[in-house]
Order: C-alpha cells, then structure tokens, then sequence
C-alpha cells in the first residue's frame, strides 16, 4: 500500500468514454486550498485541457482539484474543445462547491474528438459523489489507457518534526496505442509551502525524471504533471526545509519516469544511458538522446546483440564536441570502445547473460569536460509495430 | 539496359568477403583522368576509407578509379584501419599501372572489423584483370549488402551537340542489416568539366537528392558519394552548360535516393512529405524531419491508418515556426486538418484505397512564409524489427 498524504480524497468512476468495464474518469479533491504548480507539454499543438490549466495556473497560485478523463485527448478540437473543457469544469466546481478555476483539468485518449458533454453531464454527479469512496489507486487505474499497470510512488520526509508525504500517480506508455499518447502525472503533497518554492522545486524535479526518459521520442500534445500542496500535515517547508521535500518530490517522480519506460510501448528492457566528461550540459543531453533515440540501439538491445557499433554511430551523429579516440563506450558495465577502436575480447560470449536483464546500463565518456547527463530510453520491439501499426478503432 | 557513359570500364569478383556465392569486391576504372568530386557523411567516426578519399580528393582535382567492397566496413578501426586502407589502394594501383592517390576507396559492413589482408592480396590480381569483363550492374551488385535490388540510374543530356550520360550506382537500404549501414553513390559522366564547377554541382545535387531521405535517421559511418567526369564524350560542360549537366546528375541521384528509401529495411511505403509555406528553409526541414523520422507516424503508415493525429503532434514538437491556426495537412490528397482541428468527412472511407498504394503523399502547409522542403521517408515494420534485432552473426 502506499502512504497517502493528509487531506486529499479521490474519485474513480466509469462514463462510458472508453470501455465498459474500465473506470475513465477521475478527481481528486482537497480539503482545502493547495499550492498548486503545474509543467506542460511544449507541443505546440497543446490540448484544450492544456490550455485551460495553463491558464488558471497562471493566475491563481492556489487549486481544490484535479480532474482527468481518458478515452478522448480533447487535442486539435479548436475552440469548440476548449469550450468543451471549460464546462466540464463548471460542472464539477458546481456539484462539489468550488469555483472553476479551482478545478485543473487534464485529458488523454484519441486526438481530434471533441467531449461527449452528454456522458459528461450523466457521469459528474456520480463523481463528485464517489469522492472519498475511491482509493488513490483506483484513481491511477482510472487515468491509464493502454498502459498495462498503474503507476504510484510515495516517499516520506520529516519536515520540523511532522512527517510530510509526497505521492505521485501517473500514466503514460510512450505515445499511446492505439493512438495519441499523452503523459499525465498527478503529485500530492501535505506539506505547507511558499507558492514561489513549490512551483521551481517542481520544474527542477521534472527536469531530472520526465524530462530524461524517451518512449518513441514524439512528444504528446497533453503532457501535463500537476502538483499540489495543501499543508494537512501541519508541516510548513519554507527555503531551508525545500531541499529535502525537493528531494523527496524527485525521487517520486524518477520512479513515476522509469515505471513509464518500462511500460513503454511493447517494452522489454529499459536502457540507462549515462553520458560522462561532456563539455557542455547541451551536449550530454545531445549524445544521449542520439543513442536513446536510435532505432537500431534500441531493436539491438531488444535482440540481445552487443552490437556497440551502433552506439558509437549515434554519438558520431549527435553533434556533440568530442575526439573519437576519447571516447570510451562500456555496455552492462564491460568496457567494448577505447582509442577509436574495439577493445579485445569476446564480447559476445560476456554479455550473453547481463543482456538478458530488463535494465540495461550504458555508459559512455566523452573525454572532454564535466558534464553528465543520464536518459532512460526503451527498447523497439515486434509488440510495439502490433501496438502502432493496428488501425486506430 | 542503363547508358553507360564512355570511357569507363567495370570489375567485379568475389573475393570472399562475405558470401560464397555473391561478388563483395568492385572496381571502375576510367581509361583517362577523370575530374573528382565526393560528398562524405558527417558522423565523426568516419570509417577508414572514407578518411583516405577525403585526402586524395582535397589533394588531387582528378582520379581514375573507385574500389569498393562490401562485407566490412573498415569503421572503428584505428589506425591499423587506415593502413590496411592505403595498403589495398596500394595493390590496386600497382596491378592496374595507376599512382595511389588515384584510386578512391569506400567500404561497407560490419563495423570493428580488421580488412582480412590475406584475401585482398589473393583478390587483386584477379579484380584488374577483370576490368571490362564486368557490367555495370554487376558492379551494382558487387557493393549490395542487405539491398534487396541493386540500384542504378542513368540520364542523358546534349552538350554542345555531343551526348552526355550520366550513370548513377547506389546501394544502401539504412543502417544495414544485420549490422552498420552505409549509403554508397557512385556516379560517372563523359563529360569534360571544370573541377570546381563539377564540385560544387555534386554538392547541390547530393543536397537535393541523398539529404531528403530518411530510413531510419541513423547516419552511417561509410556514407560516400564519388562523382567522376572524365570527357570521353568530346563534350565540354563550361559554365554556360553546366546549369543543364547538374539538372541530370540531380535526377540521377533523386532516383537512385528513392530506391535506397524503397529497399529501406522492412519498407513497404515511401511516405513523400512536402513542407510548404515555412517561414525559413531551416523550419521546413525541421518540419519534415519531425514527420518522417516520427515512429507513430511510421507505423501508421504501415498500417495504412489515416492517423493524422499523430502527424500534427510530430510538426508541433518540430520546432518549426508556425501558428497551429494555420497549419494545413493533406494525406494522399485528402485534406484533413485545417483551422486546428480536424476537416468534416470519413477519412477512413476516404483514405482506404489510397492508403494501399506503395507511395504515399503527405503534404504540410505552415502558413508563415514561402520555403519548401520535399523529404522522403521509409515506414516502420514487422520486418524492420525482424532485420535489425536478428543477432549479427
């Protein structure tokens, strides 16, 4: 089980948007005003959900409740959607005694649909009436679409003696079968915090765990994460204390980005990929996703084959600053790559067993500087062309 | 049967490169100088041969032969790489009465793999003397590693009254199976021409041509294209000419580029997506490249899905510049999404014939400017997987 924060209550119900024996709808409600902080997709074709969210993020830095829906993405719906979006969210503020703009939205399913509003009206009362009756991962299972497991990490940290809680629920399995894929994170947090400190500490976190993994490298039009802060535990983080409760938020969220890797789309292995001694920053995040983004990488890494050469061709491709008579590649921790040349040795027959593991680590140094960047990155497998290339219906 | 311009002969052996029962060793040899120009990839593990070409052709503004095995790609391998490189022009040069320097080396293969010196030196003799012996299609065939077909063509164009042709060779079908890909082009003309107009020619033909296709976005360490001229036709190309001479050598190159997309491993479509209305060239490249490197759009192609959904959200994290109120897509004719949302009418119904042909048209318009850019793209399949997750060996 996992440890719930203070002062939340969940809701998880089916509204006929997607199958009929599948809960698609959720909500989670807080007893009182909560920081919220919110990251959103960079697509440019960004959700109606996206928009309205962006929006009320912007100009409140307080929320009561996050509402979101699978089966439809409500993406590229035009202004319809958005005023589609708009009204779910009256309706819920309405039935539960909130004001809209207290309601965060988010969607995930087929792009292009616009909202059943009348599956809609019918479902919301049920919602809002489940509140406190569904659990934290019913909610989680309500939000899924084609992942095959549901997705929470908690983690606890001690702020001024009280115990503060930090759960993470999301969703996700690259860009989703059987079509638009979208990312949704919910974090809950009990901790009182300054809006300021709660919004930059979710930023960095997102940056070190969704913003380092890559599916299929297409980038959903509704990627949301959406964090809230309520203070039931009594607990106040202020500028000393948000060290640790950052801290504490990141490791939720890694977790949450490595269960969305291993998840991916027809997924059998999630690949580590370490870069080490880049010049720049950029340039780490550059090489990484080269090798994390190669399609021959990654059906290598499904086939089991210590096939370093293609890894040494995605850096050479990356853009990245480097010398090739640097740069040192090692696969499950076996040194394969030095002075621009194969080390000696039967690679083959020592990575016949550490390729059969789920979780593979490459490591790879560049020899020119400080910087270091890590991106997990799935493999590319037979079940994820079944998965993309069946007809959408 | 493919014009075949004058003065040039052809080898082709099998030197037991690779297979037992097909040729993995090939020679042209011009029977007078002819002027040089070359295009190499951009990995910055370039391979061995492709370092010594590089040399010879910023040395020498002619040559008068091209060698070219399949089987090993002579990447990776340090300096003991180079030499054996140099040691087999060597060979070359000495059985066919030529200086070093005049004969220019591409390989393709495994990467990581030492030349086998042994079999060179038995091959050799054998290659010269089969010089004018072999066709050009069995040059072509000699330089195939996993190409399903070899690739060739040939155009003509008056100059000056005389007959130009210009016949192009090509193998490549991505990163190849079951290892390192690489894109070798081999084209030769009769005409006489200036070296620096004959250089920069090539260059806006490779430009328009090998740069607007992808497989599978992954660079090759061997990638070369080799273009001689050597004026036994009579016909000379001056400025004046040259504007009609680049215009065949683009063709050449365009449909030889559509072959290599066409045997792309696994392919079953060529997707031709056309940017149109970008505000810079840069925008309508990174447009295109978004679309057809985007392994949802792939696979929808494959499954013959009008998927549009995935092909909006691909332009959107492009990076390109546009409003999404703007954007136009067309598949196969079909205009689907205007105004950010989708265009009334059964897609499905619509697009199911057109979706079954072999070549397939997605035209983008970005409503912001007036640069167009034209990229050619393979789909993603079960063979794919099938081709690159079988272990080397």
């Amino acid at each position: 089980m996992f440890a719930v924060p203070k002062g939340y209550r969940f809701a998880a119900i089916n509204a006929g948007f997607r199958k009929a024996d599948r809960d698609d709808l959720g909500l989670v409600e807080s007893d009182r005003s909560a920081r919220s902080a919110a990251v959103f997709t960079r697509n440019r074709f960004c959700a109606a959900p996206v928009l309205v969210a962006r929006e009320a993020v912007r100009r409140h830095a307080t929320a009561r409740a996050i509402l979101v829906n699978s089966g439809t993405a409500n993406a590229c719906t035009g202004e319809e959607g958005v005023a589609n979006c708009r009204a779910t969210r009256e309706m819920v503020a309405a039935a539960a005694g909130l004001q809209p703009d207290e309601v965060l939205p988010a969607s995930t399913g087929v792009i292009g649909q616009q909202l059943d509003m009348s599956l809609w009206e019918k479902a919301v009362p049920r919602l809002v009436a489940d509140l406190g009756r569904a659990s934290a991962e019913d909610f989680a299972r309500a939000i899924m679409t084609t992942d095959a497991f549901p997705k929470m990490a908690a983690d606890e940290v001690s702020i001024g003696g009280e115990r503060v809680t930090v759960l993470g629920i999301a969703k996700g399995a690259g860009m989703i079968c059987p079509d638009m894929a979208t990312m949704i994170c919910v974090a809950l947090c009990d901790a009182e915090v300054d809006s300021q400190l709660w919004r930059s500490a979710l930023s960095r976190a997102a940056d070190r765990s969704f913003n380092r993994v890559t599916v299929d490298g297409d980038t959903s039009t509704n990627d949301t994460i959406f964090a809230l802060a309520n203070g039931a535990s009594g607990a106040r983080a202020g500028e000393r204390e948000m060290p640790a409760l950052e801290e504490c938020l990141t490791s939720v969220l890694q977790r949450l980005a490595f269960m969305l890797v291993q998840d991916g789309e027809g997924a059998t292995k999630v690949m580590r990929i370490r870069i080490m001694g880049a010049l720049t920053q950029d340039d780490a995040e550059k090489a990484a996703r080269a090798v994390g983004g190669s399609q021959l990488v990654k059906t290598a890494m499904y086939g089991r084959d210590a096939n370093w050469g293609r890894i040494v061709a995605a850096i050479g491709r990356s853009g990245a600053a480097f010398e090739p008579s640097d740069v040192e590649v090692s696969l499950c921790g076996v040194l394969l790559f030095r002075n621009g040349q194969p080390v000696a040795g039967d690679f083959d027959a020592q990575l016949e067993e550490p390729l059969k593991n789920q979780e593979l680590a490459i490591d790879i140094r560049l020899g020119r500087g400080k910087c270091v960047y890590e991106l997990l990155a799935s493999d590319l497998t037979h079940a994820y062309i079944d998965c993309n290339a069946a007809y959408r219906s």
